[in-house]
């Protein structure tokens, strides 16, 4: 489990591992966690994950939702390859993240996500995706940020040990400190981090805004 | 679109680039495409897929179910690697699928999958996924093999000119050809082919069981 410290999980939305793991060491002293996705990972693989996790535990944001045979062997390399924890799709199904969890480290299941198309299907099944991700053991769920009157419905379902994770702050539509202070243990920032032109400045004003809203 | 010789598609389940080059030659006059997934994308990103690509066109099974613009960046980036296609997740809403479609390249979009875990949300969705599948202009639907009864539903939403794909054969529960007798384009084999002792051997005689099944 990733430790509360800043509130604050820094979305590596870079292209370029050089670039990104830049970013990161600029950043490291205002965030709990790093996440990376898709572009870093298509460059070269999980390789830099080990340079960037001397900075800040990594999850892997595959969005995984492959067959459980499929997710517990991309887990394993996932871990092996020096990642703490991964994101996987919770409209898998209970088989694939379940696999997921037994693979070890920190599984993170998505429930509902920022974007317009998530009404279509997921947002359908958010309720019952987190009571999944609850019985099967994970670490925590993600829940978008911007829409945080749904955050006390799970965290109502998921109880007070899981982890609730939310992107969609910044650039996506919410402002730092919301979610937190709704219930939620992270914010995920990505762009409004990433893009600024000092990042570090950028980082710091974030976790500060955060620190200014979290429950004592 | 892959043109439909052998309607096979062989499903590179294989860990390391070098062992999934040599299947790829030895078993490349009996394919059409190559799909290649997460344990082969993890290792070393989508360095090795200009290689394979000289064999066949290669598909990206990276499941995509992102939002929209890192759906769009992670398929230009598969693009530039060599890609033909890429296999995304319906289930992430009609705007995560047309950003893959908007990218260019083949879009292949998952209506339903083999897995049990597939039945407790993605297959309640499957029809009105692959209608949208139709509706945003996508190169054709991925159903599992081991539901064939389905197919025909299928290919009547999604019309003649859209490709159906079918996973799920061999060691997963379908015979090789059944799919295809049911009106599918193409039959996805993996570990049937990578795991066998001669994999050449292997595609060759599933490609000739398709071939005495094909509807002339």
């Amino acid at each position: 489990m990733i430790e509360p410290k800043n509130h604050l999980i820094l979305a590596l939305d870079v292209i370029g591992i050089e670039r990104a793991a830049k970013v990161a060491q600029l950043t490291a002293e205002y965030i709990d966690a790093i996440k990376i996705h898709w572009p870093v990972i298509l460059e070269r693989g999980l390789h830099g994950v080990r340079g960037l996790a001397e900075l800040a535990p990594v999850i892997v944001d595959a969005k995984l939702s492959d067959i459980p045979s499929t997710n517990r062997v991309a887990c394993e390399i996932m871990r092996c390859s020096g990642a703490s924890g991964v994101i996987c799709q919770g409209f898998a199904g209970e088989d694939s993240v379940r696999a997921c969890v037994e693979a070890g480290g920190d599984v993170y299941v998505l429930v509902e996500m920022s974007h317009p198309g998530s009404l279509q299907f997921i947002s359908k099944h958010s309720e019952e995706i987190a009571r999944m991700a609850r019985n099967v053991g994970a670490s925590g769920i993600v829940a978008p940020a911007n829409r945080p009157e749904k955050l006390a419905s799970y965290r109502e379902i998921v109880g007070p040990s899981m982890q609730i994770l939310c992107p969609g702050i910044g650039i996506q539509g919410g402002n730092p400190g919301d979610a937190v202070a709704m219930g939620a243990d992270f914010e995920i920032v990505g762009r409004a981090i990433c893009s600024a032109k000092d990042p570090g400045l950028a980082a710091k004003e974030i976790a500060q805004a955060i620190a200014s809203k979290v429950r004592r």
